[in-house]
């Protein structure tokens, strides 16, 4: 890359505000970032790779793909319930846009200020488009909330927008993939899901000792409850009519709402287990960060995963809907398998 | 992703023995690994993307690949002085091939072992080949080595092996290029500079609390002590037959030991700045690192970049080599300029 275009990322990316910012005490452009530790805590780290034409398309925003690939990390961050505190970027670049470089340094700064954390460093390269960011945040030593810990008896619960549910990003790429139908204003909403997606930071953080177990649901509710089953050694149940879906995602035919509720990905909303002794604590918590919770379900002794019509079929036991009603790919996760 | 590769490349990067070693409190495999901090330590943080046909040939050896994509971003926490501690890989991978994954991870592991840093989450994805590489490391708080603190009387030093020197890595791909030659031997030892180079962390180690600067060679001599002198706002000089080079790089013509010396880059060598009066201390550290360590200029007060044919001649400062037996690019350098 040629000097001026590293003269021009640099702009864009190496801001004077975050050089010693937060826990920034050396920032970008020496050969490590420095972060400042404080005693009894943990840094949880994560990271995420988008490649174009696999994760989003050459036409996307970039201002909604700044926003984004720093958004799915967080929620990694999110689901542990770290405190953001740094990221490192690494950008390869087929070309030096300055609209799109702009667009993309905006919508990433916008979420990075949002969650008050720090660039603190990162690389940029020539090469086929892709974006790797890699998130650090901090928590009380042993408070991380992890997947591991989900018990017999717990609560199920998901997060979503007070007037919304999940799977709304999954239905937003089955209208662009020409497989389902929205009108404007539900493609508006559901696209906005999908290119938007905001990472639950202060639920997460409510949730530290509350919560047994969470994950952030980037793969889709049944796979990513498989990860918490798998890991925490219990199986569970889902009661469909529990599931909270828009009001575009209520008006589609019965198995686009299967596909996108269950088997839809990159909703970015917490999935929890939770005891259920504490139940209304968890509700109030939501609450006050702004979200709806809705209880989907429980975690149940043994293996596997079913799915009945509501929870009074659940708790009865009968009427677990047979695998020809599940999406396809569901029936791996019903076997109990750790596989991710 | 099919699931027999996931399980394949979760297979080969996900050691048992690695989740819960050295600072990890939670391995890869949850939403975030989760590291333990102690009193008193700051995190140094650096990463680094190699890209298929600009960083690595597609021909290279995947198990040198391994290695070097792991160790150049070890020679960031070796510059910074920062025991290493975690990483976290994501690979972009065109297909999956067993073969060329199980000699990466080889390759990977093996320097992981050797400096007991932890491989502790990451992301695999499909796409174009790249591999971006995130490393963390401890340092007591402030005891970080950075490029700002060079002073003016500072020797400036570099590290290299004891029967070796710098400039043999870019050697290597000018004879890659068909533009320079080297005997069957020579090629094979600055190929293993190349693909195989090692981080100097024992020597950044030993050098804290000691050295005002210092930074890893990875643009080349020049262009990484530019970096050097603009964040300590001070000049320097560099005395040409102070240099340390191997015995093939002496047998090659002028211009080509300029070029490699001098602008080539890809050698991970510490170039340090030290206080003269700590001249022997300094000596003594390398030499118990088994490295040699050459006295190759010096800082001044001012801007920018002389070279001088020795040592007497920087010293009286008459004869400094006129531009045009610089490397090209090299003016950029002379002027003093902060750019990268």
């Amino acid at each position: 890359m040629a000097l001026g275009e590293f003269a021009l990322i640099e702009s864009l990316f190496r801001r004077p505000q975050d050089a010693r910012r937060g826990r920034v005490a050396v920032g970008g452009g020496d050969d490590c970032a420095v972060l400042t530790v404080q005693a009894g805590e943990q840094w949880a780290v994560s990271t995420d790779t988008l490649v174009e034409g696999r994760h989003f398309l050459s036409t996307v925003d970039p201002e909604a793909l700044g926003h984004k690939a720093l958004a799915v990390n967080l929620s990694d961050l999110a689901a542990c319930g770290a405190q953001p505190q740094a990221c490192t970027l690494n950008l390869t670049l087929p070309r030096t846009d300055p609209a799109w470089l702009q667009g993309f340094a905006r919508g990433f700064h916008a979420l990075a200020d949002e969650h008050g954390i720090v660039l603190a460093g990162g690389d940029t390269t020539g090469g086929p488009l892709s974006i790797t960011v890699t998130v650090m945040g901090t928590v009380p030593a042993g408070a991380a909330l992890l997947r591991s810990g989900a018990k017999a008896g717990d609560d199920l619960w998901v997060s979503h927008p007070t007037d919304g549910g999940i799977g709304d990003a999954r239905l937003a790429l089955e209208v662009f993939r020409g497989r389902a139908r929205l009108c404007q204003a539900g493609f508006e909403a559901a696209r906005q899901r999908m290119e938007r997606p905001q990472p639950r930071v202060a639920l997460g953080l409510a949730l530290r000792g509350l919560a047994h177990a969470a994950i952030d649901l980037s793969d889709g509710l049944t796979g990513d409850l498989a990860h918490v089953l798998a890991a925490s050694g219990v199986g569970a149940q889902l009661w469909w009519s529990a599931l909270p879906r828009s009001r575009w995602m209520a008006e589609q035919p019965a198995e686009g709402q299967r596909e996108a509720l269950l088997g839809g990905g990159d909703d970015y909303e917490l999935l929890v287990a939770a005891p259920a002794a504490e139940r209304q604590t968890v509700v109030d918590r939501a609450a006050a960060c702004g979200l709806g919770l809705s209880r989907i379900g429980r975690i149940v002794a043994g293996a596997g995963l079913k799915v009945f019509e509501d929870e009074a079929a659940g708790h009865a036991g009968t009427g677990a809907w047979p695998s020809e009603r599940l999406p396809r790919g569901f029936d791996h996760f019903l076997s109990g398998s750790t596989d991710p």
